[in-house]
């Protein structure tokens, strides 16, 4: 985490330098070339039989897994006409999601949700020009397996459309790859629900803590993906055409849903804590008033017993504790115990401190569109 | 809730996939078409009898109860010419409400609260086009029969317009059908407040937790539909026509006066949980201070009493104990007692911390508005 | 409170529909018909006359006070052309404070503050065509009688000036007519800042409470107000005219007055209930402190006074509490406790828990803008 | 404050009443009559006077101090051909900052704060015309001596400019002179923090209170200030013209430098009190835990030492306390209290209870930008 | 700190007054002239030279280091005919970060984070022409100096562009300044969720409010510098070009991720105050919760032990504590105390105050993303 964070170029260097990550993988290059009727799938290792195949093709989509080359990279930029500034971007590893139009492509970053790994999140980088759609993501593995399918077995409208609708395809899996992520978070919510009803244990607060961090990480992943796909639809780029923005809102909508959805986690968490912590003060209350009460009773009863626990010497005068040698004297002593016990034991019951049984639930309102209660 | 979270398409899904749902209902379609002055009811079997009515009659309304079978979807999407993402929405119950204008009808989206059955809300989707209005619902029953009764017996201005203002018929009662959950939750925000006041039982925090999810549940459902609601009056679309914005602008009304209203109440039920907790601790500062004041006292008591239970021989030496053997030595010792206790509750009522009874309340300004206290 | 929010029409009723308040009173009608010159001033039984005073008069003001009898409005309705969506309004006393402009008359709705009644508020309703004001009010009493002396007297413009002059001067008493109240609350904020700070009273708790929720709903109410008077100012009816708009404005400016006012009180609310919780808990800190020191001083004495009445046999061997029969044993024990007394009261003091006077005020900076303390 | 809080005509009034104050000052009126040659600066008693001045001098400035007369006021009004609604805003101390155009005049209410008094401040309104600029004052004693200063010395460009540079210099040294004011804000939250953070007296409460209170009522004063210059720059009046928006732009930007500490010393002092509460309770609970240590250790110990104090008869057979005569019995008895009492002592430095000293700060991480310490 | 803050000319000097600093430093003055081709490097004493370096040269970069001297600054003011308004924000250093515009420059406002001091802003103001740039610093040293190796060593485009796209790299680097500074935060905001996490020492609660005070100062530096940038982009000024948009979008998409980053840190850390507070209540509720098991099970043993320490006569009659010479007196006693202190300790256990080992973790939910757990 640490190490991701400091990786990037020093302050005062041009724009566009692009820093070398010794970490990063291997770049491999697959291209998918297709028109309605016929599709070629093929990993390529020289950027030269690229052109023929841009040539020969309606549509190519170019997918390079691995930033760990600068020269590809580089190359690529200049066979595509690619900014510099937008070529940094594609490697280094911070940018928020965005689309941004150029003359004749559009550059668009998006965070993909790691499918089966434990929470992570990988850039994927995408140059969408008029015949060509050139994706950059840090690793192998993905979400668009699917879309791959789709287009070996041109299922649905995808070998048929343009460019601009493979984009959407695979913007479309971006996003949808985050809904089974807020599943798991919103099983989890209910667990934690349950578990601070149940019973307050403290582990539960550095749980409710890294929920609450994740949610709010969640929420500023999704938050500017929404914000790109809007840009992508109001802008009136001649590479992202009209047919293409129903399915784009779409997607908004999809985006719209899973804001919704982090927003309403957030929101129980959060009256979670507070949920935890008033149980928590709740079961403490009741540990000290137990005391308190054993206590209260128990103080005075003591100091009789001390009372006459003294060693005053009877002998010396009628005054010096004659009680000790009176024949009712314990069971005096015992009474009086007794009296005060009791006394402070209807007290206690008389202020409802204790003995008042909580009300009960039956004469309660029901909570609205709460099944009725059986009886 | 769970299952129900996890019914959508996988990740890179093509647009438009209709995923069948095992449990949806079988669904009974009912037409009802009418003009000024006839109107004809009945229950359809066979999907090409529409065709005959579309064309007979000013305005046909085919109301879908149950989402069960794909085929029949499917089929009316061709009828109609509907767009594949609108049914898919139809379909795929997560929808947020919303309205898309399509070339020559408008989607709209809604959700419905149930009238009778507890707390739960069905997606009711509808095609708005020139001559008809196509709505799905997830299963029978529903806020429609005094809309039904309306065409039925042609009250009001209903059999005389067009199928728009019978969208706004069916909107409009889908908008008042929270009204009377409101009414219950308003309900129960008084009884919990009185609750509260009265006396803070623990098993009012989860109870004020559900009320406050619920709430929020609650304002998440109406807050896009007023968006939606909104955007229907805003839009220039040739099926929603001027005349029906004047309605539409007071259902849109209705939408605000229920934004207010659970607005009130979440912020009442904040507020009361913060009672609760202050109830809570007061009530419990209580009990601490009687034990504090109570062992305060006795303890210097029970000292004294324990130093003249010492078994020092007074015997020994004329400085060992020789109270013990004082003619008023037990009186002197009874005396230092009460001396040193009454002292000490002298110091708490100078401190302030027993005794004083609560200022009265008549010399307290009174709440403005409130009716004058009874002397 | 609980009835009058549950009286709505059904859901699925047809727009429009009055719904009968059994409560409601029987209305009054009261028309001042007026030109610059003269006044006509009468209550009217029966509507026809209305149409005489129409053309007889540059404006008529007619003020219905009570909504108890639908034919009237109805009547009233159909005499001068209103929506029955407006009417429907004029009755269900659920209203937000709105105005809609209609082709030749704009429908105004506002909520008056009751003037002597305890918290109340009263919906007013008002048409306002080219020659006259129709106003509705819930029950006879209102803010008004100030502007009819005005009429009556010709004072300052308003025989002068037209019906939406007229409706200005209306809606100007209303929204000062919160004033008053919020002065009211003024005062109560600072006699409960008093009590607050004075000493923390546990009945301060559901009197700041209603006290917010007072505040909440004044500004709920206030709030659209303001809207409300926005909309007139930027509406171009041809009925409310230009030269009346910077009386509006002026109008608008109260409202912004009282809603600051609000927001100030409710601002100095929410800082009170965090200094009442912090007061109380100062409080209870200190009597617990007390106990503490008590407790902790006593313990170990008490032990000691213990030890020695133990009662092991000194005569049994030299090493069984050979203290007992020592001449200075009572002393010693005596001077035991004192020392460990003396020194648990050192280290108190030492740490600071104890006798640290709070350091004098003086040293301290003094707030700016405090006068200067007199030494 | 609360009699001034009512001092407003009834609701009802018509529009433009001016309500006389009896605590009013008497009006003082200095004109300030100047080109970029000349000036003439004299007290007026006779308002006649004035017709000269206008016609003769390119700018004239007249200054009332003093709102005790309304005559004069009224007199004011229809010489310069003054709106009635701002006469009375003149006179209504209760207006928030604002610019209202009129035909051939802006209206300005801009709030002063008091230079040396106590917090303070006072209304100023000012009638902006082509060639004259008319300020009302409540009482003697402004900000505006550097100006008036300027003026006589003909320093910088005010002598050369129009009427509309007069009154940006004197909104300029109004918008200034909050600057000391906060100035003296910014010393009191240090001072408060550093007071929190050595030692957290009961008396920091109020404090912090009213600091938070004063700073919110300042902010209250400053925002609308920014909005009335925001207006006067966006505003295209023949009488404030473009090259005086740039100074205006200047009093803008200090207007926001000025909100900005606002919020900053808002925001810490928000911040204090929390770590106010805070260092309380670690307060409070190094104290309470002292208390459980000592009491929980010597609670078994008196117990042992009141078994032996019991009174059972060894004589009466083997089995009553034959350890009282026991030759071991005391030695074996301390030796158990002293078991006891030290497993307590080593239980709870297990546990982290106690003598745990804090981890020494060296080992924690510095704060960035934190001189590095000093070993 | 507060004598900065002081430092502003008194309220009512006329605009353009510059404000002496004793304390600043002499300015030294050093120019970069450059084309394409050539550059020209050095620091110049007399103004007299610039004349003709800004003939010479298409780009002129003039840095002056050092406010001291008032008389430079008026000068360069004449020559390049700066607005005094400008000239006084560049001496006054309380400047937000902005841009104006001007009729043949613009005037930029930034705050230069200090590259290896502890915590300290620099205000850098920029004056940028047609073909110079002027900026102005405090003191020496910045974070400039990769900017001028790219115009000594000619690398990028730097060289080739106009003095607008130095203004951006210069603007850039500010900019990217923060990075470290916030890199160093990253890792105080975990170092300090660890410490949270581990234990809570007190000592924490000032570091928390520290780095709140810091995050909170943060945002307010880099917030208007993102307004800045963006106003530079949205302004058609002819100074700053079309070409050079697409750079500054590149810088303010850095300002963004910096803000992203800065209320990530801001909310972590309000986060962690709140589990602070609870993990030190948790702590001391287990401490409390041991002192107050102990205590209620000791209190009634010890009452029973002093019963049998009272001394009455067992000889004065048979109802005064035969116990005492029971043969089995005292094994019932001790028995009796072990049947009080068992039957507490069950109850404990009963209701769960103690000994229920908190339920094992692996029957709790993963949080979703967690790498599994080791068994």
């Amino acid at each position: 985490m640490r190490e991701r964070r400091k990786r990037r170029p020093p302050p005062g260097s041009p724009p566009g330098t692009l820093a070398p990550d010794p970490s990063a993988h291997r770049p491999v290059i697959r291209v998918f070339a297709y028109g309605p009727d016929e599709i070629e799938e093929r990993e390529i290792a020289e950027l030269d039989e690229l052109k023929g195949l841009l040539k020969a093709w309606p549509v190519t989509w170019l997918n390079v897994d691995g930033l760990g080359d600068l020269d590809v990279i580089r190359q690529l930029g200049e066979i595509f006409g690619l900014h510099g500034l937008a070529l940094e971007d594609v490697v280094n590893l911070h940018q928020r999601p965005k689309a941004e139009g150029y003359d004749d492509h559009i550059f668009i970053v998006t965070k993909m949700a790691a499918m089966d790994a434990p929470y992570g999140r990988e850039q994927v980088s995408m140059f969408l020009g008029q015949t060509y759609l050139l994706t950059f993501q840090e690793r192998p593995g993905d979400s668009f397996d699917l879309v791959r399918e789709r287009l070996r077995k041109g299922r649905g409208r995808i070998r048929q459309a343009n460019a601009d609708y493979l984009a959407y395809a695979l913007l479309d899996a971006v996003i949808d790859g985050y809904f089974p992520i807020l599943e798991r978070y919103g099983d989890l919510v209910e667990d934690l629900e349950d578990a601070v009803l149940r019973s307050p244990e403290p582990d539960l607060v550095p749980r409710l803590h890294a929920l609450r961090r994740d949610l709010s990480n969640l929420r500023r992943d999704i938050w500017p993906q929404r914000d790109m796909i809007n840009a992508l639809i109001r802008d009136t780029s001649p590479v992202m055409v009209e047919p293409t923005h129903v399915y784009l809102r779409d997607c908004y909508d999809h985006t719209v849903q899973l804001l919704d959805l982090t927003e309403t986690y957030r929101e129980v968490t959060a009256g979670l804590f507070e949920l935890y912590l008033s149980n928590v003060s709740t079961k403490m209350n009741e540990v000290m008033k137990f005391l308190t009460v054993v206590a209260t009773i128990f103080i005075p009863l003591g100091f009789i017993a001390g009372l006459y626990g003294m060693n005053f010497d009877p002998g010396a005068s009628p005054w010096n504790m004659p009680e000790l040698r009176w024949p009712w004297g314990y069971p005096f002593a015992l009474g009086l115990m007794a009296a005060v016990g009791l006394g402070l034991v209807f007290f206690f019951r008389y202020r409802g401190w204790i003995g008042n049984p909580p009300t009960p639930p039956k004469d309660r309102p029901a909570r609205p569109g709460e099944p009725p209660r059986p009886d």
